[in-house]
């Protein structure tokens, strides 16, 4: 049955996914004469980049989320469903949800990658992803309720376990987090568990390829390495991870790494969904789409941000899948719909950073590349401006200048779920 | 085996709990000539009176969590064991927890209460407590979700089940909660739910007394009625649940009413941990203390707080189980240790509050009473001021005008744990 949704006189736009492509296509759309339905699974909007430190207490999930409503408030034309698609059936104009049928007249996909643990279940089931929110919060809890293990734990080797940590995964995502990770080694673990040698903790950083942050250049990827090594962390290039099991990563070398945790950013691809033609499929899932974003094969379908693959002269591999991509192709896409034309995209790459700690980050815009405190300075401005909503901008601000100042975050909390039987009730549309 | 703990030459006390009493109690035995050992089964203190706020997605978990670790960086004689007590052995001034032995000089249980359900199997399956962080933030995401499957629902019927609430005990907590979920009705309600028609909604709040606020004056509880009452608020008292299944909620006069939750506010209960003699137990599983709040037939064993059962001419039925009794009884408790004396214990009573709501709430103090705007400022200074952790009174201070201004508060995430299975690992103490 279908779902439940006001039917309105104007072309009706399905946007999956509230990402930064979705969410950005669905705020242009609001208040003009389409009728845009928003389905996600969450009721939120996540803010990836910052992902680890809400792993690393730096953060509240509260505060990189955005609840969708609370964007939509005032936008009468956008409907905001919270589901998963299931299939789609181009056939028909719509997508089947768990929670119903969705008809549309335009289709927009933008519900982004997961984590790519290259069918590997030893990898699925025990390295810890960092793909959402509650991931993040997951990863948290596992260090925090580790270290106090450690305390307890009198013998070394059994401490290793809980202490070391590997980070897989050599892109901005792994780079953070290992730098977040020393820190914490550095100012946190001397003053809240001061029984601990925080010598014993060790912190390693696996990149396959020969350097960091590949997909900036040599001068980010070298500098990052050297800010890593000096804060003490162990950055393993042209080294791969084989195999893992519950107290040992092997690597490719034949060398083992005794560690209990292993955060895994190693790479991503996109789910599928039922009903697209196996045509449409690129690398790592990724669907093809012509300059319009115009899913291959059909009329009325569209792809955007980390799920599009569109191929040029200048990204040979498709667009980098980054925040930047994703909203200049909602803007191309809002606008496209909105005039009724069919402009081609053409990406303006305004240039990408990463932060590896305090005062240090590395900065590449099209003209030039520096590094440092000031680096860092733009990173924090960049990451504050691309929040969404002002109180969020306000907490975050807060929370970094807290943290500056006190070397100190004080969210340093296990809260575990609190997990019951839900009831049994009708299923929504019955 | 004994949990590893640092061998001080020092007389050991060992505090089971980290709420108001535990926590005071440690902060002044702080740098003082004790070994501390402070055990609770979180790594944080919870703020208690302000739970409701986190279910109602006014506050975050951490802006009333106060990291333990963090609050006792500078004392050198403090140890935190985070772990559960299983069993106090007298005789041999132990106690064991789930990870190992823990030897004590003087041992002081602050270990606080459990919710009440009056060993009724179906009210502890089916309602909502509200004694914990996460249980609050399980509510948040029940009243959430709840509005999400009550858009796609198209039959009356099933979406009373998921819009209608009802909140049972008249104390402060169903007060305050019944007070903020009418608020969210009338402010939140029309704007993030508009295709709702927030009339559906209903808010019940079911009192077993013949009064609110049992343990205030009448002038409190009939002012609170009134509050909530022109909130829309449906007040039953005298009024008691006597069964409960996944539909209705059966009332002692033989109707019922139809609701999907049913928040559980009617009453607490300390648990029982093995070992202490049977006569030692009061109403409610509260641990009989005399005037030095020794616990009866121990030399060496206090309790203090919530926990502690002491009647006295003016308190013929124990204390009022609030902060201010435990904190008293806390700085009362350290004076005695540090000076080797014994006074007794006399509650300065320095009065009690209830919020309803917006500019609505009651304070009565020793010496007169008031209500209205005033009352709910002074509310919310107190409330700050007790807050443990500058930064936490800052946010909270901040969250609070921030929602006075705006109407708004943008905390409303359904975030779902992510549960993986956890790996195998040697036992602390292996």
């Amino acid at each position: 049955m279908a779902v439940n949704i006001p039917e309105l006189e104007q072309k009706r736009v399905v946007i999956v996914g509230a990402g930064f492509a979705g969410l950005k296509l669905a705020r242009l759309l609001a208040k003009k004469n389409f009728q845009v339905v928003l389905i996600d699974k969450h009721n939120y909007h996540q803010f990836q980049p910052l992902f680890y430190q809400v792993a690393m207490s730096g953060l509240e999930p509260s505060s990189i989320s955005f609840p969708l409503r609370k964007a939509f408030q005032r936008a009468d034309n956008v409907t905001i469903r919270i589901a998963e698609v299931e299939e789609i059936q181009a056939e028909q104009n719509r997508i089947i949800t768990n929670v119903g049928l969705v008809n549309y007249d335009i289709l927009v996909l933008a519900y982004g990658t997961q984590t790519n643990f290259f069918n590997n279940q030893k990898f699925e089931a025990l390295a810890y992803p960092l793909k959402s929110v509650s991931q993040a919060l997951f990863v948290r809890n596992e260090i925090l309720s580790d270290l106090e293990d450690a305390l307890i734990t009198r013998n070394f080797e059994d401490r290793q376990l809980m202490l070391d940590i590997v980070v897989v995964g050599g892109g901005p995502t792994g780079v953070e987090m290992a730098g977040a990770l020393a820190e914490m080694k550095k100012y946190i673990l001397p003053k809240d568990y001061k029984e601990l040698d925080y010598n014993e903790v060790d912190i390693y950083l696996i990149q396959g390829g020969s350097r960091l942050l590949p997909g900036m250049s040599e001068f980010a990827g070298d500098n990052a390495k050297e800010y890593l090594e000096n804060l003490g962390v162990h950055v393993m290039t042209g080294c791969r991870v084989v195999d893992l099991d519950e107290n040992y990563v092997y690597l490719k070398d034949g060398s083992k790494i005794k560690a209990g945790k292993v955060i895994w950013a190693a790479g991503v691809k996109c789910p599928r969904i039922n009903g697209l033609k196996e045509v449409c499929y690129g690398p790592a899932n990724r669907l093809i789409v012509d300059e319009q974003l115009q899913v291959c094969e059909y009329d009325n379908v569209y792809a955007i941000g980390d799920l599009a693959y569109l191929k040029s002269e200048e990204y040979e591999r498709g667009h980098p899948q980054v925040a930047q991509v994703a909203i200049q192709q909602a803007k191309l896409l809002a606008k496209n719909l909105i005039k009724k034309q069919s402009k081609g995209f053409v990406y303006n790459d305004l240039g990408s950073m990463a932060t590896i700690g305090r005062n240090k980050a590395v900065v590449e815009l099209p003209r030039f590349k520096f590094k440092g405190f000031f680096a860092w300075l733009v990173w924090l401005f960049v990451h504050i401006n691309s929040l969404i909503g002002v109180k969020n901008k306000i907490v975050v601000f807060l929370n970094w200048t807290w943290n500056y100042l006190t070397y100190d975050q004080s969210l340093r909390l296990i809260i575990r779920p609190y997990i019951r039987p839900k009831r049994k009730r009708p299923t929504g549309n019955s």
